[in-house]
């Protein structure tokens, strides 16, 4: 007997635009098609006879290649195939004919199911009527996320800096920004609280926001991970308050091991209970109300160009999404889901799978402590700031623009300006911390940050990045303080770059 | 010299939604990226070394397979082959690791270049800035234009029945609809001109509207396509009223030949400018001002399932389309991106892919040509009426639901009802012609009619459905009117099915 109960009834929280939405027509079709012994002549649908595509093969990373993580093996890849009536044969469930025939607005049930298994061995949602389906990529997710749960006027909680996107595509809709404030482990439950509790209509212009959207691991700037006990606390602010959550998750497999620690090679795990025990809980997994929408993308463990990620939440909730799948993407490419379903289903399997997550987190392991061990050479301590981030991409390095001896005389955005022109003339290129604010920083900033990523530049290139970006630092603020920042710093000597 | 003109200013055309949206500032800093000497910490893009696949090889139809249309010749395929360094090799100019990477809005240069020269091959837009970029298919095309282009209260003018995704989409925008009657050449210019210059705010509860929809080929559901006559005509009354027109064309290269004619066996083309030469016109080719916007797909040519289609209009028109491609879709899948490169591109070139559109042409020519025999043989003539359609996947059949005996007391939408049922009853799946209304015709309808789709079922399978359809018809009026369609219909006798 399960015992688990049903999510809550959201469907207050639905936008007019996406309350009013029906099911296509044509999608209603489908029920009478499965009918024995009914000829189509309805849906227009051209016969996959006409598909120019008869087989793809795909020359893909053995699990050999990465089942030992750290150790020095060969490279050695496997060829996984598709044929284009494979399923007709017996030889899949899954072939070219399906993939590249119009399809549902979930995405091909193969690779639904595949990402459902593995979601509920990852995740285990503690609720009853949980849901998984494929998104066209998580801008696309989240772009009819945000249409489907908010309209013009209403506030989104969000994060102090948050990933550009969001801004981008809520700001022309007419969204406005709540932000709470962080720490080290990122959101602060009691600032989300004071926020919600002192609400104000007249002076905020809106209704109190139901919507949190949140980036809980190697957050997008700030690379903080926040624990497990942090979750629970904002969790129970969210039922405290009846939010919804939108967890953005894309760099949940990306959690890192310790900085510096004596080596990066770990054994690569046996099991897929043995790999998601070094996790940290997502939201999903502690989500008793059904009050999360988790998306996951495949763009940072597979490869972006496959526009494709899944999303988990409660029925009543997926339903609304694939309505509007309906009438906008339909489904991630064909392409897409057949060359992914033949990686993890036919070619790795769900063991092989977290094997290929740990050995990426081995490897960005590494290129985090380059990057970090690169900044404790060549920045300027006097006046950077920095937490080796343990998940995601992304290192954030303050600056105390108060040491500017300008400070107070011009703005800190005029100073985090110098420094990235700075920065890009002396040849490294970085993104300023306003660019992760609603407004850029128009309206004043206590603090200047800037975000690296160590995710693609070689090790050499981390290197020689962040020691130009310390030389323009000391440019920025030596040239005008008057050697207050001197070349005492980590054996630093400045030089003409 | 140059004397074509620039096009038009639409400015005053994008929503505000549209008109708001910035420039993504990551996407900003590629100009940054292109600096020589730039190391870049910046886009938080993972290393292609990280993308699992390292090869594809595609089995495709050869040239050799179509070039000689409607001869018997055995199937050939050929193996297209794209690797993940391929550029940086020197063997092609895109690659897996360009494929599966972040990329631009408009999608890949590469491939948005080949499509740029098929459309000035075939249309050659009469003005001087157009410019071509991918969709993530039509479906997705249309969301975006529509919401750039219109506003929650705006009328769209679309055809008398029109594609039921067009009303999907637009009702929970708020978009209203003003439908504009058609006969056998399509759209009529006077309608629409009269409807537009009596447009009268109060009554109609919305300014006059300054957007066409129209499937000009093929016209979904109708089957019309307008010859070029019609089409200037139009054109003249959308230069008077000033309007914008989003011609919608799946269908543009499934022009077909005369019904009946001797033989389908037609020459395959020796050219491109010889196959264009026996296509209607499109209203890209005729415009002169920049008002149109074009909307092609891959999913009737190539497969649906690329979710991949391409848009051409002019400059201004297309960076708003970039902007909301920015915060939705991004681009098409980058597998499908390298797959339809590599095979239109290095496997068929123009011409190849010219002789496969006319192949395509030849087989739904055959098609289109069983189901309108069908007709003839099966169908009650006192009650049905039709033209065999010139271009698209679709035959639009009208009843007589007059001739029903309990017209006036029972609504042609009923009647509709009742011979829809039947036809499944029978075995036979079609689609209402009151799907294809804004209302579902709720508010009445002169006429029944019904759609039907020669694109996908087997010869045996569309004659044995439209048989079936004919007896649930005849079953429909017969057991409600005594008798009044007897048996003598083309040598059709009633059978139990």
């Amino acid at each position: 007997m399960n015992l688990l109960k049903e999510a809550q009834d959201w469907s207050d929280l639905f936008s007019p635009e996406s309350a009013s939405r029906k099911k296509s027509v044509m999608q209603a079709m489908h029920g009478i098609l499965t009918q024995p012994g009914i000829r189509s002549l309805g849906p227009g649908a051209p016969s996959t006879e006409y598909f120019p595509f008869y087989a793809m093969n795909l020359e893909v990373g053995s699990t050999n290649a990465f089942a030992t993580v750290g150790k020095e093996i060969p490279k050695s890849t496997t060829t996984i195939h598709a044929g284009k009536h494979d399923s007709f044969s017996g030889l899949s469930t899954y072939d070219l004919a399906i993939a590249l025939q119009y399809g549902l607005g979930t995405g091909s049930a193969q690779l639904v199911q595949f990402m459902t298994d593995h979601v509920k061995m990852v995740h285990n949602p503690p609720y009853r009527n949980w849901k998984c389906i494929l998104s066209a990529g998580t801008t696309s997710a989240f772009e009819i996320v945000l249409k489907m749960l908010a309209k013009s006027g209403d506030y989104l909680l969000v994060e102090q800096h948050t990933y550009t996107t969001v801004f981008e595509t809520g700001l022309p809709l007419g969204i406005k920004f709540a932000q709470v404030r962080m720490d080290k482990d990122g959101l602060i439950p009691n600032d989300l609280d004071d926020i919600l509790t002192n609400w104000d209509e007249t002076t905020r212009g809106s209704r109190k926001p139901s919507l949190l959207y949140t980036i809980p691991t190697g957050q997008n700037p700030c690379g903080i991970t926040q624990p497990l006990t942090r979750r629970q606390e904002i969790y129970r602010v969210a039922q405290k308050h009846n939010l919804f959550i939108v967890e953005d998750d894309p760099y949940y497999y990306i959690q890192l091991g310790l900085y510096k620690t004596a080596s990066h090679a770990t054994e690569p795990p046996t099991s897929v209970e043995d790999y998601v025990k070094t996790l940290v809980p997502s939201y999903l997994s502690i989500d008793i109300d059904g009050r999360v929408l988790r998306m996951d993308s495949f763009s940072k463990i597979i490869a972006p160009g496959a526009r494709m990620g899944w999303v988990t939440a409660s029925e009543q909730v997926i339903e609304r999404m694939v309505r509007a799948h309906e009438v906008s993407v339909q489904n991630p490419s064909g392409f897409s889901q057949i060359a992914v379903f033949k990686l993890l289903h036919d070619g790795w399997g769900h063991l092989g799978f977290v094997q290929w997550l740990a050995h990426l987190r081995g490897e960005y392991t590494k290129r985090r402590d380059v990057l970090f061990e690169a900044c404790e050479l060549f920045l300027p301590r006097e006046i950077c700031g920095w937490v080796p981030s343990t998940a995601g991409f992304f290192a954030w390095i303050s600056v105390d623009w108060t040491k500017h001896h300008k400070a107070g005389w011009i703005s800190s955005l005029q100073i985090e300006k110098a420094i990235h022109s700075a920065a890009i003339d002396a040849g490294t290129l970085v993104v300023p911390g306003s660019w992760f604010l609603p407004d850029e920083g128009q309206s004043g900033m206590d603090k200047v940050f800037f975000r690296m990523t160590y995710a693609a530049a070689s090790t050499d290139d981390i290197r020689e990045a962040i020691k130009r970006f310390g030389a323009a630092l000391r440019r920025v603020f030596h040239s005008q303080s008057q050697g207050k920042l001197g070349q005492a710093d980590s054996g630093y000597q400045l030089q003409k770059l």
